[in-house]
């Protein structure tokens, strides 16, 4: 007997980080039966962003065109760096400071176990766009987690290698933390009181 | 500005019970970045059953035809009638007792502030279906908590209305669980122990 449409939902609602077998059940009953729009609505969302989002060509931020708004536009540094672990580190260092320079988002950090490697993370084009010579500071501001720090070093030692300094935001983000949850002003503060990494 | 489609995609994805605008953020990164063609299953499997799965015309669950399977077997007792909130609930109570009777899936408890009354949970179906004379007991399998409580003497009243004997699970399904959490000895042996309500 093959499976019903519902426990097709139901398996399929489980990729999903973070949702098991009880809560993909729980949602879908909840949309079939209190939500139906809702759950048209996620469809379109899912089939259209899993066709059209793609990656800047320059930072491999999400974006639906060859370049983000960051890297498209005029009036950013283009001396500065800010390699960030995810989207969200972005902006939240985009809303909480004066930074104008570019970043390149990661989309994640070293991670071996879970497969995730240099090449996984884009860090070819990092070097290749490092060896360019625009650049003078790269500003590392992954998470001040151990697979962070690990990134970290090995950013620093691509840096070093293009002769661009390597920069650490300042202490002041809590060990253990991630970047996307510090509050503005302690966020503000660490970048601006960022040191040469030793 | 309008929305972006990762924007509408985060935004979408906070129809999902329990998902705020962190883990819809997540969510999305993590499809876009490691398992699009989970996205595009899950899209497509919202769609299919957005559009063609329904209720079942005598007991309310879900199902693809006009008909459950449970509903359309001839091997079943039609004497007995259980009432349970959820299709999951039913599922627990078809996995762990011997019952051989039909079910009425209310898909909710009765709750006013959530808008949920007797029209909600299909109840005039019910009073319908108790009125035609072939059911002679109600087995009353809502959850032990406030709400259920309150639905399961409302469903009493329209028993005795009918002159269909009102029957709850015995003592040992705990006060404040959740039915589908309970393990299998337990509400086997509530469900044989059931009692005719006071
Ligand atoms: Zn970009
Ligand atoms: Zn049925």
């Amino acid at each position: 007997m093959s499976a019903s449409l519902l426990e097709q939902l139901i398996d399929a609602l489980r990729v999903l980080p973070g949702v098991g077998g009880k809560s993909a059940q729980r949602m879908a009953y909840q949309l079939l039966e209190r939500d139906r729009d809702g759950g048209r609505r996620l469809s379109a969302a899912l089939a259209q962003a899993m066709e059209h989002v793609g990656h800047c060509a320059q930072c491999r931020d999400f974006t639906e065109g060859p370049l983000c708004a960051i890297c498209a536009s005029a009036s950013r540094d283009r001396h500065q760096l800010c390699a960030v672990e995810t989207p969200a580190d972005r902006l939240a260092i985009e809303q909480a400071t004066g930074y104008r320079g570019l970043y390149f988002v990661l989309q994640g950090r070293l991670s071996p176990l879970d497969g995730i490697g240099p090449r996984e993370l884009g860090l070819e084009r990092l070097s290749a766009r490092l060896a360019e010579g625009e650049v003078s500071e790269l500003i590392i501001a992954t998470n001040p987690t151990v697979e962070g720090e690990a990134t970290a070093h090995y950013l620093a030692q691509l840096a070093r290698q293009a002769k661009v300094r390597p920069m650490r935001l300042a202490h002041g983000v809590p060990l253990g933390g991630e970047l996307e949850y510090v509050d503005r002003g302690t966020l503000s503060h660490a970048f601006g009181s960022r040191s040469e990494m030793g």
